[in-house]
């Protein structure tokens, strides 16, 4: 895909390693232990790669000192890290086909109260509306909608088809992936004699530095107050954040996650895929979440939390399910005492009857 | 946002309330409780919030009789009301920017068997097929899809890069929020000989009106029949509705939740967020499903259900999920019975060596 | 919506069956046995529909000879075959409205490095970037986006609002509808002190013939190797495909479900609405996943698992949950042997009782 080429000493240079063995050696790219060819580096991450990494092809290995001791006798190119992993995040940047355009296609529709620097890049279609602000070395794709009010950052990167509107703000280094909607309006409906009334949506979006977000998600504008992104949070695909959500500075949210309104998330949380958060609560900072539980209530201690069930074989499941459906009426607790006491009872008389026997 | 400014006795006026205090206040905008300026308005929803409305320095309240006469020492300027969340509804439409374009922007692309009425609007870059309408007052924003046969109602929404296929007709004040798809294809393959065979989609898709869809949302078209939303559904981000569905009046669906194919609901139901229903099941009126649930059986009576677990600790979850494998081979009810016998033949036992002391 | 029309005998000879009764019966369309008018033809699937058959007003029946005895009194056109539903879905495709334009509209923006074929449409606004290919026969709607270096193959059809990037390769007769995102960023970041260091995502996703995606799915490119979808597999709206995802050919996934990244699914697999797959796992051929079920394990073994629970009243299941919360205090299989132990004690005692009378 790229015809970049780097010198091994090259490489370590950038990632502050050590080169060892053939330090002019031409690599092309970077390539997993099982597809790597002979110009190209991989990265070893961890001993149990240790088997793949003998087998592989790779024309160099990142790797630990440790693990470098362990593959000598194969391999000899190496660059040595203290942490392959992180250097492998930071080459995979060198080799990574950038959008190197700058200036605004012909075709894109930007009202003349909008203010795009020189150096961002406007694509084809794009629609920017009234008083807008797109910032230095921002890269906005094809189809965009930048609605009435929208201002976005430097170094920001939008993919096709996003729609940003109510007024959002973005901050700096923001990555939006394709086909998301950040302000939309949240679902806000006051019930009167049978029917839903509409709240329209005044509230608006902040996005803090270096968020990420990824493809077919909804960020939803307040009700009153902003839905707020810190800094450096990080989601996934087909995620849904309703209206006045507050999610703390570098929490991780996994694919079709969901939060529902008026909710805070504390900092540096992970919420794995499928999770949901019910509206109106709060969880501290240092919380995990495993894959596709429910979170039906605050969380005040840091640490991890659960309700999602592995899978069982159906027949299985089907017979656990019939006694789930038993289980309300099984005074469990009351039970086990009940079965101590019992066993005690029992015993008592075995000792009885032993006594007078 | 908005240079929009009313006199506290006009906004009263507007809710049928009763202005109390400086009439002649002036307003520039709705805010919440904690957030709200000198010129701005917050409402006050129940007791739970007197504090937060104690505090508060919002120029005035919305407030029922009852709220005012426990903030009188603190705030001086009301609107007194019976429902102050339903007359915060109405007031967030005043203060709302509104599109006020009309007409037809140049580089929109329209067949010339479509009828547009003179008053809508039709965005930049929005592509019209043949033989469509678009109705009075109705708005369609920048890079909308409405293909051929696609008929729009009066002073509906649509949002941008929304995609409306299938021959779907939408009835009057329908919103639909960005890069939600109405009238794609069902998911409906025959198998045979190991192979999937697509079934083509002939039905379309119905609408009702004042029904609103958020973001991000795909709502298929029938395979033969159509699939319907009846009036007044309302509708959050991320949501399935699948082929031949059947949507009851004034029902509520929160984000993420899925409805799979030919599956009717009735009117007036609320689904709370992440909530699944399997095919071809029937759901009566008024059935609340709380957040997460599976339905996988149809249900005849109204009332609430439910099958998604709030979250444990971790630690306890993974022992819990440890003692649910050995579920199924437990017979509870049967044990509960065994012990209660057991406990009377150790009663009679007991009794039985009482008596032959 | 479409003129169409064909004699019965002209539509029993495209699905290979026989025609009985008036043989020149003009069809002008399919239709589900309750709509079906006297100028349409409906099918029937099986003993079930043999009422909703009897009374339908179809002008023809598509059936087994079986079905043909049954309905033979009320019903005399009729196309008997062995499948039915096959029969039907065959047919699907004579009634369906196709899109015929070929050749480029002139709003497209398309690389002068992009090979497309005479054949192929492009519909308005589609922007196609350098070094693209578009086969014979294949249909791009309006909006699209290709991005650099993608490839399609023929007779695909590619639906509006579509952004495929990541230099993604599909294959012929691909079908991918509306909002569908396909080689969009993986969801990959080192943390390093306490950021989230992005990993540019240098793989890609390759696609292959016979695959059909819905509407709002996002199929994420691989880190380094690449995602990959088999020949034959379908997936139905909203489902994440993560990076380094392989999944099988002819596998079928149903709406909102979600396969986190590296995990493998085998051959002929079928995953109902709303399951979650974990990473790095592999589940072999011929695998059943019910519905909101979680895999967090591989699985060798082909069959059905589950672990999505129906629907409870609500408060049938607020006591089940409370049970669950002390179940894993409660040692099931222990206390069942210890029960069963006490049972055979008593009973001893009892016998002793007896003797000693």
């Amino acid at each position: 895909m790229k015809s970049t080429r780097f010198q091994l000493d090259e490489l370590a240079q950038l990632v502050q390693g050590e080169s060892i063995g053939q330090s002019t050696l031409t690599l092309k790219g970077l390539a997993s232990l099982g597809q790597a060819q002979s110009d190209q580096i991989a990265f070893v991450n961890g001993d149990k790669y240790l088997a793949e990494a003998l087998a592989s092809k790779a024309g160099a290995l990142i790797v630990t000192e440790a693990l470098k001791n362990q593959l000598s006798d194969q391999h000899h190119n190496f660059i040595v890290v203290k942490n392959p992993y992180l250097a492998f995040a930071i080459l995979t940047h060198i080799f990574e086909a950038k959008v190197l355009k700058r200036g605004i296609e012909s075709t894109a529709q930007i009202d003349p109260s909008a203010i795009i620097s020189d150096t961002a890049y406007i694509g084809h279609y794009v629609v920017i509306g009234e008083n807008c602000v797109v910032g230095e070395d921002s890269i906005i794709q094809s189809h965009v909608k930048i609605d009435d009010g929208v201002e976005i950052g430097r170094h920001c990167f939008i993919d096709s088809h996003v729609t940003i509107t109510g007024y959002s703000k973005l901050a700096d280094r923001v990555r939006i992936h394709a086909n998301t909607v950040i302000g939309g309006e949240g679902f806000g409906f006051a019930p009167y004699q049978g029917k839903w009334n509409r709240i329209a949506q005044l509230g608006s979006v902040r996005i803090g530095n270096d968020v990420r977000i990824g493809s077919n998600c909804s960020v939803d504008r307040g009700a009153l107050d902003d839905t707020i992104l810190e800094d450096g949070v990080i989601i996934d695909n087909l995620v849904q954040i309703a209206h006045n959500v507050h999610i703390g500075a570098n929490t991780a949210i996994a694919a079709k996650s969901g939060i529902a309104g008026s909710t805070t998330i504390g900092k540096n949380c992970i919420l794995a895929g499928g999770v949901g958060v019910v509206g109106h609560i709060t969880i501290t900072d240092n919380v995990t979440i495993t894959g596709m539980s429910m979170v039906s209530k605050s969380i005040s201690e840091a640490g991890s939390y659960s309700s999602g069930t592995g899978q069982f074989e159906t027949n299985h499941w089907k017979r656990t399910v019939v006694r789930l459906r038993q289980l309300a009426d099984v005074p469990l607790t009351k039970l086990v005492k009940q079965i101590d006491h019992m066993q005690t009872q029992i015993e008592s008389i075995e000792s009885t009857l032993k006594s007078r026997k």
